[in-house]
């Protein structure tokens, strides 16, 4: 079964997972402070980085184990909202995106798909949720699918209860503003399984998995 | 760098890691209640298996990670003493070894190597543990040396000084007798910096890393 899994969700004691605006400067707007001690060398596994083990580290590593597409909104990809502007933007990553596999960008505005050397596919579709998920499915090829975000698009597929799985980073800050990730969601965790336990950081992580499923 | 790790390391509260002795029907002696809850299906990550996924289980999943060679004591690869008997043993893990990389045999009495389709090769060496882990860091190439046990070898590799990161499951059942994991390690803590953490399983995690590497 290919199951649709969520990583790395970090969110605030208020409840914020991303800032309110973003723009080229500000990937996830005033909330850059949620990720201030993500160590996203770690998001391929241990092997490769030589920096000591820790708890954090090991649960970041499970982001692309057995992936094989994401699904993400398309604030995620860039800035840019409306009809595309006849740019060069390429999404944030550089020559290098992280995702290795096929993507599916959420947009009303679809547009050719964009290819890079690693194996990353950006392709952008108007599709609910739904659609999405089979289309990534699909292209998975047999393995689980990434909702990567952000908050809108995690949301969006929470409330129709298309995640399997779903690993939650509770940061000790309070942001006081930003893009809240359980607006509209009240009673979502009965439909959940839910293992809590505290990180040595100072972080909470939570591991929710879809009762039944 | 090549990095020396061990992962999935259980002990029981008085300090054991396997039985006493080791028979062909039991590969850790009278202490399979260590191992009641491993879910060995992970440790090779999440994506193929159709399960929950919990702390125990993310942490299982380092077990492979970007290691690219094996060290195991003898005991571990089977039952037999002294000289080898002429007999077709290939290990207790039939046609489909878990490893999928070179494993070193750490054995007085040295034989051909062993090897299987899916890249597990068996090699048997008389070497002391900083001769096998040079030999198993050249096979790796690159990668990292898993230690894989059992306490003997452990322990050895410990008092030698030759291990970089260790994953410590401590299991909360008392054996009452069995291998001793920390027996001549007295003080051992003082060159790692280490991390403890609780799981909902009831197990207690801890992350070794040695300090300074």
């Amino acid at each position: 079964m290919s199951k649709s899994r969520i990583h790395n969700l970090f969110v605030s004691l208020d409840g914020y997972a991303a800032g309110e605006e973003v723009t080229a400067d500000k990937p996830i707007g005033d909330a850059q402070a949620l990720f201030a001690d993500f160590d996203g060398r770690f998001i391929h596994g241990l092997g490769p980085v030589d920096a000591p083990v820790t708890l954090d580290r090991v649960l970041s590593t499970t982001w692309g184990q057995g992936i094989g597409a994401e699904i993400m909104g398309r604030g995620k990809f860039g800035p840019q909202t409306g009809p595309w502007p006849e740019d060069d933007w390429r999404g944030w990553w550089g020559d290098e995106p992280p995702f290795r596999t096929p993507v599916f960008v959420l947009t009303h505005y679809p547009r050719p798909e964009i290819a890079f050397d690693n194996g990353t596919v950006f392709h952008f579709v108007d599709a609910d949720p739904a659609e999405a998920l089979r289309l990534a499915q699909k292209a998975a090829d047999g393995q689980d699918v990434r909702i990567g975000g952000g908050p809108q698009t995690y949301r969006q597929f929470l409330a129709a209860d298309l995640v399997d799985s779903m690993h939650i980073v509770t940061v000790p800050i309070v942001l006081g503003h930003g893009n809240p990730l359980w607006e509209g969601l009240g009673g979502i965790e009965q439909r959940f399984d839910i293992e809590t336990f505290a990180s040595p950081s100072g972080r909470t992580h939570q591991i929710w998995n879809r009762t039944g499923r």
